[in-house]
């Protein structure tokens, strides 16, 4: 599909995100052909049953030789082998992209595989469950959020806007953020207050939790995510992690000092600039658009 | 009110908590006399014409001549103050008891102007809203939340069984825990997530911001609390503060070393170790309950 009508999609890794592609690409562009790609031939053959996939392939050499768009939607871990095993074979105007959810290694494993100046273009589609797999799979998982698109300098403008076109047509809402920023972001937005809930989660003793609230509820929802998807990523996000780690390390003792000081002032004058924060950003960030699990 | 019917209850500061113990009292004790005592007039008289009180008092000293229950709802700092002027006036047999959310040094203050062995138990009922002031008083906040219950090894047990019937008869659950234990368990459950809160609101530079979602929205909820209230939380349980947050650096400390040695294998210990909590906790602590905000 260099320009025009999508007929043919592959998608690499048919799970959660993979599946919901599949099914939300096929209710927009009727006709299209969906080649999958997995490990298993059962779950590839279930999915081909119900409906979610048109062919089913154990190697991605063959599912892309006629496609228009690859879509990578395995653990980012298994990208580059499947970018090695699908480059000589992929058509000339295919476009590349991927789910994952940590960008800068992802995007410089593509260049590295494709060529730099396309055909990838790394996107970060954030949506998601607390299921996995395929079954759990819905057409409309898509519809609402924001899909950050990452390109490089040397991403020809129309293969960024062939992307960006690619997931408003399932309904997100995309930004354009340079990988490195983009990975930035979601460890200060995401990775980090997730291991914050986790480690908030751990710090009471078991006499103290019956007092717990509403209030350590919320603060520690996060905590109940799935922790093998977790760990994959604050491993592929790990300096940007760890960056916004210090960054909590350093404000965290400032605070204790303001308290050890007693600094009445001092700690009431934080406060209120976090709550301030808070509500323009509530009001600003929240309030405009359906907000999807990350 | 040694036994039995409760006829006269003097309320020390009257805003939103006051004002509602005010009103769940009368609701469930007719006839009975609520005095209020305050440092302005205009609004004493309000609550007055409202109903809320049945005489309106500048001095606690008179309002407490004839009273068989006294409730301090100002803010903490001034317990002490109030404690020292009503010494005195109090009738042999009255219950003094209190609604703030720190205790140790509430109990110590108590406990050095009334005595060891009544008439002063701590409570704290875990009831608020984000609103402030009698004007929002209700006389269900506190139905259905959970109230602290803080005796010392020298409160009587007819006391504390006393306490507790106060407030199990506005609806709450109630829970035993020394004076200590419960600010050691605020700290950690309440005021350390609240501060986290705010620290992970200002951590993202603006640029970070659009990219936030639920996670992000539900993690920094408690930074849009009153900052005044929360300063003066922050003080007045200052040392269990510093030992959550010495807590949490240390945690911090350990988590951080898991993501900088790419330990995969610890990483995903901890965070399943943090899910079994979190799922457990919901189960046994928010399931049984309405919770109610700190």
């Amino acid at each position: 599909m260099a320009s025009g009508k999508l007929k043919h999609v592959t998608i690499v890794g048919v799970g959660l995100l993979g599946g919901s592609a599949a099914l939300a690409l096929k209710a927009c562009h009727p006709g299209l052909h969906v080649a999958g790609v997995g490990r298993r031939r059962e779950s590839l053959d279930a999915a081909a049953a119900a409906g979610t996939l048109d062919s089913a392939h154990l190697d991605a050499a063959e599912a892309v030789a006629h496609t228009d768009l690859v879509i990578l939607a395995t653990p980012v871990g298994a990208f580059e082998r499947h970018l090695r095993a699908m480059a000589p074979h992929l058509p000339a105007g295919a476009m590349v992209t991927d789910v994952g959810s940590t960008k800068a290694s992802v995007v410089r494993a593509a260049e590295r595989v494709l060529g730099r100046g396309g055909p990838f273009v790394g996107s970060h589609p954030m949506a998601g469950s607390e299921r996995k797999g395929v079954a759990f799979a819905r057409a409309d998982l898509f519809d609402g959020a924001t899909c950050i698109v990452t390109p490089t300098r040397h991403t020809p403008p129309k293969l960024v806007a062939r992307a960006e076109a690619l997931w408003q047509s399932l309904g997100m809402r995309t930004l354009r953020l340079a990988p490195a920023a983009h990975d930035r972001a979601v460890a200060r937005v995401s990775h980090l207050p997730h291991a914050l809930a986790a480690l908030l989660m751990m710090l009471p003793g078991d006499a103290d939790l019956p007092v717990a609230a509403t209030g350590f509820r919320d603060a520690t929802r996060l905590a109940g995510g799935d922790p093998e998807m977790w760990r994959d990523i604050f491993l592929t996000n790990r300096v940007a992690v760890l960056d916004a780690l210090d960054r909590m390390d350093r404000s965290l003792a400032d605070f204790r000092k303001l308290v050890d000081d007693a600094d009445a002032d001092g700690i009431e004058k934080f406060l209120a600039r976090a709550k301030a924060r808070r509500d323009d950003t509530v009001a600003r960030t929240f309030s405009d658009r359906r907000v999807a699990m990350e």
